[in-house]
């Protein structure tokens, strides 16, 4: 079975917004067991609508459609569908009275331009949208079925798990499964870590690709059939074993979701301190429910006399050292520890550009530190040719590593290939 | 001229990763007058890709190509081009000098896998990427002139900027021009807003557009030709009469980005204190350059006791009135202005969900509290039917547009159509 999806829309073509839907529509379809073969992506023109669904319908067997269902002037899908099938758009009662009933019911007289949304082509299966006012339609074309949804991502959602994966399942049976794993690497670069693997052979039924995501590299393991599926237990193991300590999660998306799960875990608790990251520490935390388990508190602590106010940074040490120091770092760690009563904390302070940099501290060079009740890791790492973003974020993932080496009884200082380090300390914490 | 893009991979094609690419490039094509028609994403198959350079080359003038040109196995792009032209791969001993000396100069030896990056379709054109270790190319197949570049998004975003662009100026001379201009607005629905705007007349050369990405609705006002282009003034001066406080930003793409232009502006200083937003109030600000000018700091206090601490909210409000409460707002921002002696401040605090509400505090509430020296603005909002993220990206668009509003001389509470207000209250902040 060929699956294609075309996303339409001026915003979506023109970049204004980034598809996250596709991305999203092509990641249940592979939980599912179903591969995308194609996506196309096309404006708001009525033409190059009526083009793309005669074009792609005589080669798919079905084609999910998003977006252009809205009530306003630029929401042609219903239109172009009816013109490529060379019928009218008739008016869907039942829609009209469900919707006409949903405003009513708060209150409100249905807007006059949401009329528009219950005309569906002549001979279209309404599709339930169960949460917006924009309903779905298939129908046949050519050789496929045009499965049309809205853009609104929890409407878009709710329809594809709903009823699009139903009615694929129900039409065409199942295909051949499919398993995909996911091991996370930081600091190393994407041909380095495919060198240190060649060595393996790949077993039939696994393809192996590799996903730069700054500030990591994904290896993604995909298993093809039953041999596949057989062979990737093993396979994944020899991999891991091949790359050792590059890999810092092989259960979860990013590092912070690890850092997250193994303090509910553990059941410890953490304090931050930020001055570069501004915050994106503690709120890649913040992300998972839970967090306010472990999380006491983040402090950032921008200005200098916020440092010291809020987190007891010497004035000394400042003004010998600096902010971007060893020392302030350490402090920072220590301070955030104390005021909040954590087992552990971490601190970042550093230069996240794009100015403010010296010789002796240029742009991109970033202190990391971590505490528990003991010790004090302290490293300065340089993030060289990376925007003010960049650097935030690969800092972010060194900082966030470092707790999880920590909590896995590891060192919290490695050496990662790709990433530059200046310097470093262990000291004591109290 | 027929511009259009094929985005390759696997991860993409299958939503391991978003394609920002994409999007970044049909952006980068309007800015310059440009318009993509269409974009086709495919896999890491090399019958796939083959099909779609032969197919796509017989339709457009220009097909620009993204990814596949990585060291790995399945890095297809180069290969299946040469078998869509019918010529061989041969040996680029220019950029093979080029890639052993840079390692070299790095005191590395050149991996194994890299040597496949010199490797291009025999008669190909090389397009130098002075970033990266894959070298981009372009070819003319059929009727199209195909532009190949690396997917690491800055390697590509130079060699468009620096390359592409400049020979498709060149090779096809330049087009009508196009011209873009962006409202942004805030608690208002995509209907309500087209329903405002439908007695406005839209002239010739003007299209209209809506965009909802939330938290916000952008309204998109494009101009093609100089008609469109002479008319686009006073076209935009209309609809933003007609709107009034519904638009947030008519220069920014995000209401923080606002916020941060406008206390540079002005010279003012800011204070955060957030509970359920976690960070990412203060961290949208920090990702601008020139934030620490104002923003003293930012205190995460997702514990009550770190409220206390920290902010020195008093014991007997959190018992009284609770962590959510329009008192404890109020408590947290006049706290962290007091703290960081900022002109003003901003707090939050609420339930993000997807747990831990209750029928009194149901999952969704958000309190957010605006001071200065004299006042303190108080609203509880209440978002349904919003997941985590969503709840605490639309509470930092609320926050962020009182502070914009109270910069601005207006009253920092409105009411926003779509967003539900359960309480509010202005008090004396001393």
């Amino acid at each position: 079975m060929k699956i294609e999806m075309i996303s339409t829309g001026e915003e979506v073509l023109s970049g204004q917004i980034v598809d996250t839907n596709a991305a999203w529509f092509a990641n249940v379809l592979m939980d599912n067991g179903l591969e995308l073969q194609r996506r196309t992506t096309v404006g708001d023109r009525m033409e190059d609508l009526i083009d793309i669904f005669q074009e792609r319908s005589k080669q798919a067997d079905v084609i999910l459609i998003n977006g252009g269902l809205g009530p306003t002037t630029d929401d042609l899908s219903a239109e172009a569908a009816a013109a490529a099938m060379g019928v009218n758009l008739v008016e869907h009662t039942g829609w009209l009275e469900h919707l006409e009933g949903w405003f009513a019911n708060r209150g409100r007289i249905m807007p006059e331009s949401n009329y528009k949304q219950c005309l569906l082509p002549d001979s279209a299966i309404l599709v339930d949208n169960p949460v917006g006012s924009a309903p779905g339609f298939r129908l046949k074309l050519n050789n496929a079925w045009l499965f049309f949804t809205p853009g609104v991502p929890y409407e878009f959602k709710r329809m594809v798990e709903e009823q699009f994966l139903v009615f694929v399942r129900e039409t065409f049976g199942v295909t051949d499964p499919t398993r995909l794993a996911k091991l996370v690497t930081l600091g190393h670069g994407e041909s380095t870590l495919a060198d240190q693997l060649t060595a393996l052979p790949v077993p039939p039924g696994i393809t192996l690709g590799y996903r730069p995501s700054p500030p990591i590299v994904e290896i993604k393991v995909f298993a093809r059939g039953s041999a596949g599926i057989q062979a990737m237990g093993d396979y994944v193991f020899q991999v891991k074993e091949a790359l050792g300590n590059a890999i810092v999660t092989d259960r979860f998306a990013s590092i912070a979701e690890e850092v997250h799960t193994l303090l509910v875990e553990q059941q410890q608790t953490l304090a931050i301190a930020e001055s570069c990251t501004g915050g994106m520490l503690t709120s890649q935390l913040v992300d998972f429910a839970g967090s306010s388990d472990y999380l006491l508190g983040g402090l950032v602590t921008y200005a200098n006399a916020t440092k010291e106010s809020i987190l007891g940074v010497a004035t000394d040490t400042l003004a010998a050292r600096g902010a971007v120091s060893l020392e302030t770092a350490a402090e920072m760690a220590i301070g955030a520890r104390r005021q909040l009563g954590s087992h552990f904390a971490l601190a970042t302070t550093g230069i996240a550009g794009p100015d403010g940099g010296t010789d002796d501290k240029p742009v991109g060079l970033v202190v990391i530190a971590l505490c528990d009740g003991e010790h004090c890791w302290v490293q300065a790492v340089r993030l060289v040719n990376r925007t003010r973003s960049l650097v935030r974020i690969m800092s972010c993932a060194v900082a966030h590593d470092m707790l999880r080496r920590r909590l896995l009884g590891e060192n919290p200082i490695v050496d990662y290939p790709f990433i530059e380090r200046r310097d470093m300390q262990v000291l004591n914490s109290s």
